[in-house]
């Protein structure tokens, strides 16, 4: 059967795919699913997504480590939020780490809901999904997670470096998939700069946290993908 | 106080868009707003946009014609449906049309509900439609019809058309507009091949209505503005 890939540009139009027989990647660039990438690929047993700051409560005195972030950022009280550089092994080899975000969260647990699997895209493990994808024998939806569900760049720049990736490998794609892979293109070869056109990132630009948008910028310098299992991520077997 | 404007990339986000003080266009490239722009310029005095193909009935036997298409073909026993060889001067002066398509109709009725002003943007009336917003001093927001809730390539091909235009006019850009714009710049030369890598195209393709996507594309060939008066898109005082 010849393989489908479409770019679902934010949650809010999650209901209008079919994905009960698809794989599902989730992408919230900056920041969530770059950490989670990060922190799985530095050898955190897993880490729980988590839908609102007070869920996180119900992990606590259980030797989790707390993570929760809103509007950019770190929930006072909470370990730390979603900043790539709180995921090193120093702080995260061996332990559970319990996260909620603003968006990324919210498009995890709406795909968690009906997609044959869930997995986690990023920058950094991106050649090492497409290497995955490409052998599954799945149809791929690239679930962008948007900011507040209105569409934002740089989910949409990622998903278009997947399906340039997976071009030849896949038979059918949607008009989406034309758009985030003609963006990346117009886009790879600096896509910070490329950013810095983004409302978003004016507005994270705003919050300080440019050196974290130049790591989650960065292509391939992780191997592990992480995969919904129960309520957890957590590496998938190869 | 500095103006901005959004796209919205399909009427299933629309709620997300505060637009209650806003001129919202209406773009439905393939082919509703093309032709009520063209409908309009070629002298009808009105356009009913209607929700359903059954509430055309309401409207039989009033001397109006009845227009009406569902995914892409006139439905038997309409006078006809959304090609713009319909709304030609011959066909269309003097008279009122109902016409009832697939999404354009659609996102007219959501957005009227709300807005301070509705008006319908086509490649055919863009020097116009620019001109006409460059002096309202109002937010704008751009509405994609899309296809069933999903994003199109040509409604936002247009959108960035009218970024492109408003530049230097306007001081906030979401990223919607930033990527639309791209995309316009990147297609701009030659629209239609730029569309025949999308999906939807290619649909388009296969029924057999190559001439009208030929003609939706042109530039400027309109002078008209179509505005929503009540219940009826009729031409804009200037």
């Amino acid at each position: 059967m010849p393989k489908s890939i479409e770019v679902c540009l934010t949650p809010a139009l999650l209901d209008l795919y079919a994905i009960e027989e698809s794989i599902v990647v989730v992408i919230d660039i900056l920041r969530a699913t770059s950490s989670i990438v990060y922190g799985i690929d530095n050898g955190a047993s897993a880490i729980i997504p988590v839908a609102q700051v007070e869920d996180c409560l119900n992990y606590a005195n259980q030797g989790f480590l707390l993570a929760a972030e809103r509007n950019g950022e770190v929930v006072e009280g909470y370990d730390f939020g979603n900043s790539p550089f709180s995921y090193t092994p120093e702080k995260v080899a061996g332990k559970t780490v319990v996260l909620t975000t603003t968006n990324g969260t919210k498009a995890l647990h709406l795909a968690s809901a009906r997609a044959h699997q869930v997995v986690i895209g990023s920058f950094l493990n991106l050649e090492s999904l497409c290497n995955w994808l490409r052998i599954q024998n799945k149809n791929v939806l690239l679930l962008c997670a948007g900011w507040k569900d209105k569409f934002n760049l740089e989910d949409t720049l990622f998903a278009g470096a997947v399906v340039n990736e997976l071009r030849k490998d896949f038979a059918h794609f949607d008009d989406s998939c034309v758009a985030a892979e003609d963006l990346y293109l117009l886009a790879k070869d600096d896509l910070r700069s490329y950013l810095h056109k983004s409302s978003h990132s004016h507005r994270l630009a705003e919050l300080n946290i440019e050196e974290d948008v130049k790591f989650c910028l960065q292509l391939n310098i992780c191997k592990a993908i992480p995969v919904l299992s129960g309520d957890a991520l957590v590496a998938i077997k190869a």
